[in-house]
């Protein structure tokens, strides 16, 4: 039997969002290979175990050493916070794999998680239960006219829009872009700003609107590359309580006893 | 204190899906409002509670007497298949407890789960790396010409697109004219269809191509409002050993070592 390889996705955050699926991966591996952070918030569960960290952008260094543990026989979880199909570790454990020809050595399992744009959602409301689009401003892998076409074809479309990785210290164009892109006729969109979605003590969500990201200015320090922005629709609007409410259009249809209208 | 409500995201599936918290909800309620057929795979976790379910297209009466419920001081969950914000119950209750004026009385609390989108896509490989769009083809709420609109404008910029309930006995047109979009330049995408994810016995994944999807007999069994499809970008592949990769970019702009090339 080839040796396993477990891409583990452990939800937005901390623990709390882990399913039984990854919890059973954790335990059932000999190596855990992560980055260093998400390696300390997930301790209790990878108590024993032989443990392989490193620091952000050394993603392909992972990739390669948990591979190398699978070779050497080791069962392995390689850990990507959220959902490692989005923006995660998946697509390069995948690819390296494929790559090196290692299909016959090394059976691969990949589990997902509760993307951090799920996690946000569920904090302040029902903000989107019409049709989304989710994209990154990264344009290290992605060129930024594209990334650029997609924003704006999103907003045409009354598209609830996730924004991954707004911004980082350097890459600051993409979501200048972004910005302008929302000044232009969107500007009363209601605006989620998230960080550290999970994270008990460290979370942070402020229900604001297109306006004030865009007067806001650009290198403050509430918009990081671990911030997710989430800009609603044309439908959305706060609740009594100040909640954040896209209605889905049934009580356009139906009555609240449930009768058509 | 106000009364407790939760909305319980069972994430895709049984309960493979679920998290601590879904989890811990479940466990501190009293009473259990929930579809018929979630409340039966939800079994070991709910025992011992009071149980309310209803079927298909009772959402709004589920809603009203969850709420009954919580009003009542009982402490209730209300259960949601994948991602209560996913085309799901989150968007419902918040808008009738508005409505109702009642968030003195409630405490609403909503808990993230795992999506069917992220779950199949962790079964075939690593498909989504990408951008991407989640659109649901059903026009009961949604005006069809605006559902057409996105899906093309997704195509156009290269989303990944995620499609939610494609089509039922009675509703078909929307899923035509996606196909018909898909037509016109897409043909050679990758497409994954997916039913049943997180359902072992019954799940049921297949990868295939949009060129197939479009001469299939739209009135297939194969396609139904329990099925998923992802229509993978024009970066997508196969792998060597069929699994679909969408390779986020490393491999172009890195060397395996991990050295800029």
């Amino acid at each position: 039997m080839a040796n396993r390889l477990y891409i583990v996705s452990s939800g937005a955050g901390g623990t709390s969002y882990i399913t039984p699926e990854a919890k059973k991966a954790l335990k059932e591996c000999e190596v855990v290979v992560s980055y260093s952070k998400y390696a300390k918030e997930l301790k209790e569960l990878i108590e024993g175990k032989e443990i392989y960290t490193s620091g952000m952008t050394h993603e392909i260094e992972r990739c390669n050493q948990a591979i190398e543990y699978a070779k050497q026989g080791k069962t392995t979880c390689i850990v990507s916070n959220g959902d490692a199909n989005v923006y995660g570790m998946a697509t390069l454990i995948v690819e390296i794999i494929d790559e090196k020809e290692l299909w016959d050595e090394i059976e691969l399992i990949s589990l997902p998680g509760v993307t951090s744009f799920l996690a946000a959602a569920s904090k302040v409301g029902a903000p989107i239960s019409q049709d989304f689009s989710i994209i990154s401003l990264s344009d290290r892998l992605t060129d930024i006219n594209l990334i650029d076409k997609r924003v704006k074809a999103a907003l045409a479309c009354d598209f609830i829009l996730g924004i991954y990785n707004p911004k980082s210290k350097k890459r600051v164009l993409p979501y200048q872009n972004f910005l302008k892109a929302l000044e232009d006729g969107y500007q009363d969109r209601i605006a989620i700003i998230a960080s550290n979605v999970g994270r008990e003590e460290k979370e942070k969500i402020t229900i604001t609107t297109a306006k004030d990201l865009i007067t806001q200015d650009i290198n403050h320090e509430a918009v990081s590359m671990s911030t997710l922005i989430i800009i609603c629709n044309s439908n959305t609007r706060l609740t009594k309580n100040g909640k954040v409410l896209t209605p889905r259009g049934y009580l356009n249809k139906y009555e609240l006893s449930g009768e058509l209208k």
